[in-house]
């Protein structure tokens, strides 16, 4: 049995399998018994109001193509062969039967023999039982020559045919009149395509053609089948270029036209991809000097998991384009954009930031210089301790934020206070160091801006303690650690809490703090036995066992650094 | 300079660039200037509406994640850093600052270091703005043990959560009310993935890992990082087996339970396959006494162009379903089906096709007996031609149908008069040969069954010459070919011209019917300098000059036994 690597189960089940996953997804799509016809569920009523039915189809493989289209205000009817290959005349008799109203059936039929065929002759059998049917035939394939072999193939342009006619059925129009207007879109839709890789049929196992690395396939059909040149694969913008310019030559759209876009995935090419080539193909348009009335960008017409794109332009009028837009609750049409400019909005302009003025003896300036001198003289230890666990820049980005608190200190704002002061730091901190330092120390510092603030200025012992507490808890927040993760949590939960208790037990601030280092020291100490959980150490496992954190170190030495300035000189 | 095979200009401006498609393509998606944040248009109404915005984001190569979730009902904005980056800390507070609403903003983050980083601080920062700002972290990801590393990754059920915040935010709730309804999806929702490859991020050109033909990635991530088991990939009912298993056995889902479900293709899984799995879980889910209450497949949070699915799964209550069957305007959000059973109508019966008795000696009887027995007898030598110019079926396929027509004719309705005849003769044919010959004759027959009728009895001779002319035109129509193709067209048209020429201007049937087999003959002669345009020869060029078309020649060996049948005893 041939394995292809594809989220199938039996290759001969790929389409019927497809179909329910469809009809479970979809509204208002059901499964024609013992078929792979898809039909609306409410064709009852569609008869009885004396609309005129639609049925499309094919070879399966081009999902969401046909049955995803099947809706109000689109088909009626979807009738799937196998995997590229067109269904019966007796599978498309039973789906005309299943679709057949008063008014008439047409058939939207991509021109492919088979499909020509057994279309054809189930369109005869079905006249023979009284059936009215008409037949819309697609062949908007310009890469090849219009008198090419067995003619232009139909490919995505097919899905603006069936959109046009169903707007004109769902309005009530004669048999004729739904005719003419799928006629005009049949006639004027070109679409050129691009393939990246070739598709594998399951059944097949192997792809139809190999592309090398670079190599891209240029006019390629939508079954696998080689197209009219390879060559390396350009940028968006050329691709555009080129598929714009292939079609708007055959088809004579010139500058001053209006056109609609139809961005067309084959079937293995990403979201980000096709939106870059929306942009792209409107680009190009707007270059040219044609309108871009409408443009949509998805995976409408696959051959598939074939990488790659097409592209539809239909030259529209008023009439097309109220097709176009009229209201389907078919599963595959998408939003449609009725005036795709691109829209922008200017930023709002940030909370005023003023500067203001930090004396050299103010006693906040004096912690945050000792602390920022102490930890560019620690640079080199630092880094050489997260060498040993982590990626070894500790040191560099504490020192860079230190650095830039010594610059910027002068011109912090210590008339608004001492919580203001803080928020300045972390912005100097915050703009200074990337990582996960930088953003960790601005939180603790923004925190505990806040908690300083809401603690008045009655206590100042309390506040900076009850500010130091905030501030561990917001990296334990945001950071997602806790004690024992080896990380800078450490040291400051257990400094945090210490500073808490010996004030609210009465001691002097210098010995509180000294107690909060002793215990920040005792934190240090135990994450040599901890294996990590949080951050790079943690992709170490007991390599780490050992070696205290270096973030939980550093904590021991800012804190003793502002210990130095409280104590008397 | 790296060159990767996709679909982009440069590296660098991918981002930028999807961004602008998707505001071309989606309706009332705008850019933040300078920025590669999408907003909704109608900001300014939601705040004076007085609602809760919601802002989501993280690195792009998600897409339609975030910027497709944009919208009334959903996301407020989707801030993007560069592929797989989380965005910068000021980008965050810009986007932030951009929706601020007086309700407040609530942030949808999934849970990465840099995103909880990034985010944290921001909101922090918001904060101190007076804006007010709440977070919740996504980390649906059961594939990882609840206690691993960095914690679970936010994975596609970030979907799921942004869409019942939004419901709950655009009804007006309050904050602490849409933080609630989106902490409860968040705690809830499991998600599991499959890879069947690698993504390449365009600046680094390589794919994070590569997999053999057959072999599958469990348990991925969705920034190419590698899963937990590598594995031969087995069919779609067994990847939905396991996913459903190791998602219902985290989150602790069992029998009776409501559930929804998301299918989601990794960028490269085609919509096929992405049915075929929806239908698989839906299967696995009835299996086990799970409730699907909605259920959606498509392409909704992606890793770059990765093949593969994730399948989450979300316990539902009345107030959950509600939220997710909101109505939204953001272009990626699917259409929902309310109840997921699929639904299958009964085929209509078919028109009764009765049987007849055509007695042997009936004139039309002897003639289609006479034709049988020529395109048997001539079998080896039909082969042989088509052997030069085609595949070599058609002498096979034509005494196969000739053989079917002596079995079968004892039965038809000759009771009914020659053209109902003609038309159980065309079922005949329709049934026992395939390919095309088998179609176009089919339709031959009805054409001419059709025309008969219309000629009525009064003139059998010049009924039975505009049969044949029908049933030239019903080939060329179906068929395509016009004269001079080199097809059983050059054959047929001549012969019923002359036969409908020689009849208009008095020749007797016999001798009009033996000038309509020599027009016949010449045009198989003229065949023999005809480079092929339709049909299988037409992939030969030049190497069919010399040989004769052997549709055409077919077309004088019937004539002439038909002749025969006429022509006095």
């Amino acid at each position: 049995m041939i394995r292809v690597k594809k989220l199938i189960n039996a290759a001969d089940d790929v389409v019927a399998e497809a179909l329910d996953g469809l009809t479970l997804t979809s509204a208002g799509i059901a499964r024609l018994a013992g078929s792979t016809t898809a039909l609306r569920a409410d064709l009852d009523a569609v008869r009885e109001a004396g609309h005129v039915t639609l049925l499309s189809g094919g070879g399966a493989g081009h999902e969401p193509a046909h049955a995803g289209y099947v809706g109000a205000g689109l088909l009626s009817g979807a009738v799937a062969g196998e995997v590229f290959t067109s269904p019966s005349v007796d599978a498309v008799l039973e789906a005309i039967r299943a679709v057949a109203s008063p008014a008439g059936v047409l058939l939207i039929v991509k021109n492919y023999t088979g499909d020509r065929l057994n279309f054809g002759l189930a369109a005869e059998l079905a006249r023979a039982e009284g059936i009215e049917v008409a037949t819309v035939v697609v062949a908007d394939d310009v890469a090849l020559a219009a008198d090419a072999g067995a003619g232009r193939r139909g490919l995505a342009g097919t899905v603006l045919v069936h959109k046009v006619a169903g707007a004109a059925a769902a309005a009530g129009l004669p048999l004729a009149e739904v005719v003419r207007r799928a006629q005009r879109v049949a006639d004027t839709v070109g679409t050129m395509g691009l393939a990246l890789s070739a598709c594998t049929v399951p059944a097949a196992g192997q792809p139809g053609f190999l592309l090398d690395q670079d190599e891209a396939e240029w006019g390629l059909g939508i079954h696998g089948e080689p197209g009219v040149e390879r060559a390396a694969l350009p940028p968006a913008r050329d691709v555009a270029q080129r598929l714009v310019a292939a079609i708007a030559d055959d088809r004579a759209i010139t500058s001053g036209q209006r056109v609609v876009v139809l961005v067309n995935g084959l079937g293995a090419t990403p979201p980000m991809e096709l939106s870059i080539m929306a942009d792209a193909t409107a680009r190009e348009l707007r270059k040219r000097g044609i309108t871009v009335e409408r443009l949509w960008a998805g995976s409408f017409l696959t051959a598939l998991d074939m990488a790659g794109v097409s592209l539809s332009l239909l030259p529209v009028d008023d009439e097309l384009l109220a097709g176009l837009d009229a209201p389907t609750t078919a599963p595959a049409w998408p939003q449609t954009v009725t005036a795709p400019e691109g829209a922008i909005v200017p930023a709002p302009a940030p909370a005023a930031s003023g500067t203001g003025t930090l004396t050299a003896d103010d006693p906040v300036r004096r912690a945050l210089e000792a602390v920022a001198e102490t930890l560019i003289s620690h640079r080199d230890e630092l880094t050489e301790l997260d060498r040993e666990v982590g990626d070894g820049d500790l040191g560099i980005s504490l020192a860079r934020g230190a650095a830039a608190v010594l610059a910027e200190s002068p011109d912090y704002p210590g008339e608004d206070g001492p919580a203001a002061v803080l928020r300045a730091v972390s912005a100097s901190v915050r703009r200074s160091v990337g990582g996960t330092s930088g953003p960790l120390y601005a939180i603790l510092l923004l925190r505990a801006a806040s908690a300083l603030e809401a603690a008045g200025p009655d206590d100042p012992g309390r506040g900076w303690a009850a500010a130091l507490r905030a501030g561990a808890d917001g990296i334990r927040e945001v950071g997602g650690a806790e004690v024992g993760d080896r990380t800078m949590i450490d040291a400051l939960v257990p400094a945090a809490e210490t500073l808490q208790t010996q004030l609210a037990s009465g001691a002097p601030a210098s010995t509180a703090l000294a107690a909060a280092i002793e215990a920040a020291r005792a934190g240090v100490e135990s994450t040599m036995s901890i294996t990590a959980r949080r951050g790079r150490s943690s992709y170490l496992g007991d390599r780490v066992i050992g070696h205290p954190d270096p973030g939980a170190y550093a904590v021991v030495l800012w804190l003793s650094s502002i210990a130095s300035t409280l104590a008397p000189a």
